[in-house]
């Protein structure tokens, strides 16, 4: 692991690390922020020092880079004692033909499924490299609690964290995501990324459609909180289908905290306005003893 | 005017507009954020519906994106009825010959001087760009209150916040700095510029350096905040002299509230963390009778 850059801010620190990745056959980047009284790679780590965790999951185009400057995460982060897990989106320079083609597609666009086909296959792995490799990975080097990690993202990652927390619900206890694609079975970016990553037969698609796995059942998550601005240029062309969720969820008796707010787009421009919300959410859902509750932290944001 | 792009944030709107500036002689383009209740381009404009606003002048490389985009500013003006004004750093694409060959010169880089200088005197005016046509503009087209209006900026930006406050007392209220080149005439950065855009004559060079016109006196400014981190790799070059400012506040009488911040960068980290700070800085010297104190303003940030 090769530490690329550190920053002070809001008393803790953004830190960015590559590492070469075998699962997805390439050097892979991520960011994390560690809260203050918390450093990289403890010796021992007993595990009382360890602290909550959210993992964050960006959509399509997307870097690492994206949340860490643009969500304004640090200060909710900071004042909660909660570190970021910020991983990319994709591998990348594998040198697979049409990889950098399209936005929606390839680099950057690895829709955090294990791809069967070929020539995709070959490293594009994002599920198990998240939910395995970067998970072992940041456990081993950063103070994270695994019995307290919850997992947020947003549109194509809003997606990877429905699914992965309704796959991995022994890894992962609070889910929320902003602007998620719920039901990519049924929609542009989803059909087109899922035939060049999982084939044609869509039947081998459900195991990474939100909605699909909700009417299955037996998903071990009882509540799930999503964001979705009115003014969302993607839910106008169908791409992020929240009434799909909502009436699965319904059918299914998960409870979706689901905030329709008016007039805000798809940017992180209203990632930032509600960040500290979903902070605070995943804080109550996991319920570590160190933790401060929603009014504590509005306090601790205060208190700057 | 033209309207390039526009995000609602934290319940206010930032707004991005380009325009032809016949003092730069290029289409200009800048950004506004108007805190909720706040709408662009009022009829009438009665001045008691007008705000208090900040202007911030961004360090070199920026455009006005950078601020807008990790300064995390929208949460502080939305919560104190600040509305935020952001231009660019220089002219762009005028065709000056070696105006995109270095960082801290041309592109990028117009230091808030008026060039005299061939060839950069035919645009590089930034000095009147933002005194005159700029606030001109912005004074048009959106509810600011003139009397009370601040001045921040970063690094080159902090250099020309003091320089526009201390020279323009009528126009400038209340001014803060992160970092700033604080003695331009001493270090390699302000030398090089100086001598490119106002010549090698360095006795012209005073009207544009803070400590100068600090020591000559009659500048109107009686306080100043300034943030620094310790951890500043351009503090460490001596590209930033804050110890010059120091010393020429105190001789003049001048209250410094200088913030040496320990471990922090020159990076938007640095600033993300301490910008609500100074913005509810300008807001108790501006005194608008509709403005929060700083109480307030984190009540209203521990509210959201």
């Amino acid at each position: 692991m090769k530490l690329l850059e550190t920053n002070k801010c809001f008393d803790g620190v953004w830190q960015r690390y590559s590492h070469a990745s075998d699962v997805c056959r390439c050097e892979m980047t991520f960011s994390v922020y560690l809260p203050p009284g918390c450093s990289a790679a403890p010796a021992g780590n007993p595990s009382k020092d360890r602290k909550p965790a959210l993992l964050w999951l960006s959509g399509l185009t997307c870097t690492d880079q994206n949340f860490v400057q643009k969500a304004h995460a640090a200060a909710a982060a900071s004042a909660a004692g909660c570190i970021l897990l910020v991983p990319d989106t994709s591998p990348r320079g594998l040198g697979i033909a049409g990889e950098d083609e399209r936005y929606d597609l390839g680099t950057g666009a690895g829709f955090y499924v294990d791809a069967t086909q070929a020539p995709w296959r070959d490293g594009y792995q994002m599920f198990s490299y998240i939910s395995e490799e970067f998970l072992a990975l940041v456990n081993e080097h950063f103070p994270v609690s695994p019995a307290h990690l919850g997992i947020a993202g947003h549109s194509m990652g809003g997606h990877g964290a429905l699914v992965l927390a309704l796959r991995r619900p022994d890894l992962f206890r609070s889910v929320s995501a902003f602007a998620p694609i719920s039901e990519p079975s049924q929609c542009d970016w989803g059909r087109r990324a899922f035939t060049a990553y999982l084939g044609s037969d869509d039947t081998d698609w459900s195991q990474y459609d939100a909605c699909s796995l909700i009417r299955k059942g037996t998903t071990g998550v009882s509540r799930i909180r999503v964001e979705q601005g009115s003014a969302d240029n993607f839910l106008e062309q169908g791409q992020l289908r929240p009434e799909a969720l909502q009436e699965a969820c319904e059918n299914a008796g998960i409870e979706l905290d689901y905030h329709l707010r008016q007039g805000y787009d798809h940017s992180y421009f209203f990632i930032q306005t509600f960040i500290a919300d979903h902070i605070s959410y995943h804080l109550e859902q996991l319920k570590h003893p160190d933790t401060i509750n929603a009014g504590q932290l509005q306090t601790g944001l205060a208190s700057r």
